[in-house]
């Protein structure tokens, strides 16, 4: 009798040998300083409050909109797009990408992604067992368009402003891409708000075009899981065929409409931490660090020690020392282009005055 | 020069070919009663709202807890599971069965389904283009064990209590199927805690074997997402490589936390939930309709009008005319064993009445 097969064994052969993503790491314990995974320092806007305090007992019984249709109708307004139908609401906008990936990739539809930019997209292409297709940046950290245009892709994300850089892809580099790329192009725009440009308002004339948003970073909401596709409705038909029934849950789309009501409350937040972001890479390139130019909620630099050095053995100095001062920020030692870098969350100014700190302990010491 | 392939041309083939699951319709206006989909009509427990309320503001910006960790715990030691590796939570138990379905299926590797049952299996698996085995009920709707265990799928979905029928299967064909049938066996008991036998005690002894549930008909949370799945670890390991990052959100989270903590609570609500289905069995069985034996929260009975008639057209007639009435309940057209009958959630005392008083009107009238 041959041996009963365990349950490993009987899943599909790339799920078996998929690693699962490492999200970073969220210490339970209080007393952390967390500047490892851009979670925004704020709060939400004091109207999330209340649009949750209305719905606390008897609504959470029926099931929610299956299409979030009044943030479609809010976000599309929002970002003046022609129709309700430009948009699609996701559980996160990781589950957007999860999405776009089930419905445009194969084995033989490959799925392209730059490298350094978000690492959930190889994770996801893998799930999928779909073909990737990778285009490097050089240290300029320049988008290399024609690199892009000509690279094969069927879907190709590009992340703007870039994780982990900050670094901005401009406009009129995404429209060139648009007009000489022949797949699908998805921007990325996690940290959309921080940036001086966007692509939201080229989804109309580009139909090959769709933009991604989380409200995550810039609405203070990482715990609630709201993202979204902006795009033509042929993109909205396709991953409405895809997703799960009731994918957002009611409170999720009450919250991103309340968010989304209070242009104002976010745009001081955005405001904020633009300034402390400023306030911290002229610091920083002060003492000689390099610094990309961000966009973002986060400042990736090069640290330099006491002594004038710096590297991946410099920057992973500086990683573990903050973390025996209960500081998290990010490392990313897997390539050259990141190695001899830090990614660090811009956070409270309090926060930041304590991280500051403890660089200059690191310099006494390192 | 080719013309352009439009967005939809460029989805993979077997999306395009894909039509969405169409959901129980959700009137956004008030003043029906809502008979259709199986929610509770209680609303959740106290709890669920305090638990709510600590987390309104501030908690909110942080990613939640990737694993649910706390809830696995949770829902182990509810479930007297040997550890919190045994069980998975997902955005919806919908989420889990979609997640098996990728680690599991493919074009050679089938999932199975009985029909009737859970109208999404079907679904779930063109979406992830999977080969796909039926299994017919007969109009006893006993469990055909002998029909499952030869039918030759890599995985098969069993719903205890069936939907839309109610009937439970008993534990003893899950323990002959589970010795018998050679491929992975998951029972869907998204009504499980409604019904007088469960399989969650078996999924320790047969490796094979799990067990899916979700918060949102016994814990009056369809609103909140929380399904899981309970089973050996190699099944929450394989599942946790193909999840989002951060599936569920932090307030689904603490609510299910709070949910499964008020025992009581909810032992009252199902035991008046069965009393109210117990009520109109009897009552239906009465009028000399035919009612299949429910152990779910809802009714599943063949309509009789006043002429002794009985089939499609009655039960047709009976549907149409309830939701001229604002009174919505389920019917299920689309085969023989369903076609004569009508799903009704057994909601609360007073829209019972409305709905009986309404059924008594179309008796006059049909």
């Amino acid at each position: 009798m041959q041996p009963i097969p365990s349950i490993i064994d009987r899943a599909l052969a790339h799920v078996q040998a998929l690693e699962a993503y490492v999200p970073g790491k969220q210490p339970q314990e209080a007393g952390w300083i967390k500047l490892n995974t851009n979670e925004n320092p704020y709060p939400p806007s004091p109207r999330v409050k209340t649009s949750i305090a209305k719905l606390t007992g008897d609504p959470l019984r029926k099931y929610p909109n299956p299409i979030s249709a009044k943030l479609r109708e809010s976000l599309t307004a929002h970002f003046e797009l022609p129709g309700a139908d430009w948009a699609f609401v996701g559980n996160g906008s990781d589950e957007v990408l999860n999405l776009l990936i089930r419905v445009f990739c194969d084995q033989e539809k490959s799925g392209g992604y730059m490298v350094p930019s978000y690492s959930l997209y190889p994770v996801l292409l893998d799930i999928q067992n779909a073909k990737t297709v990778v285009v490097r940046y050089d240290s300029s950290m320049e988008l290399p368009v024609k690199d892009v245009a000509n690279c094969g892709a069927h879907i190709f994300f590009l992340t703007s402003p870039n994780a982990p850089t900050g670094v901005g892809i401009p406009a009129d580099a995404i429209r060139e891409l648009a007009e000489t790329f022949p797949g699908i192009l998805v921007v990325d725009e996690a940290y959309g708000a921080f940036a001086e440009e966007d692509a939201v308002s080229l989804v109309e004339k580009y139909s090959n075009l769709c933009v991604t948003r989380t409200f995550s970073k810039s609405h203070c909401l990482a715990g609630m899981r709201i993202g979204c596709l902006l795009g033509n409705p042929d993109f909205v038909q396709l991953l409405d065929k895809v997703r799960d029934s009731y994918n957002v849950n009611v409170l999720s789309q009450e919250v991103g409409l309340a968010a989304l009501s209070d242009t104002d409350y976010y745009e001081g937040v955005v405001t904020k931490i633009k300034q402390t972001r400023d306030f911290y890479i002229n610091e920083w390139q002060g003492k000689g660090w390099f610094v990309y130019p961000s966009q973002a909620n986060y400042i990736f630099t090069q640290p330099v020690n006491s002594v004038a050095e710096k590297g991946p053995e410099v920057a992973k100095s500086l990683f573990d020392f903050l973390r025996g001062e209960k500081i998290l920020v990010r490392y990313f030692g897997n390539d050259p282009l990141t190695d001899s870098f830090l990614r660090i969350s811009v956070g409270s100014e309090s926060d930041m005055l304590t991280l500051s700190e403890a660089i200059d302990q690191w310099l006494k010491n390192a």
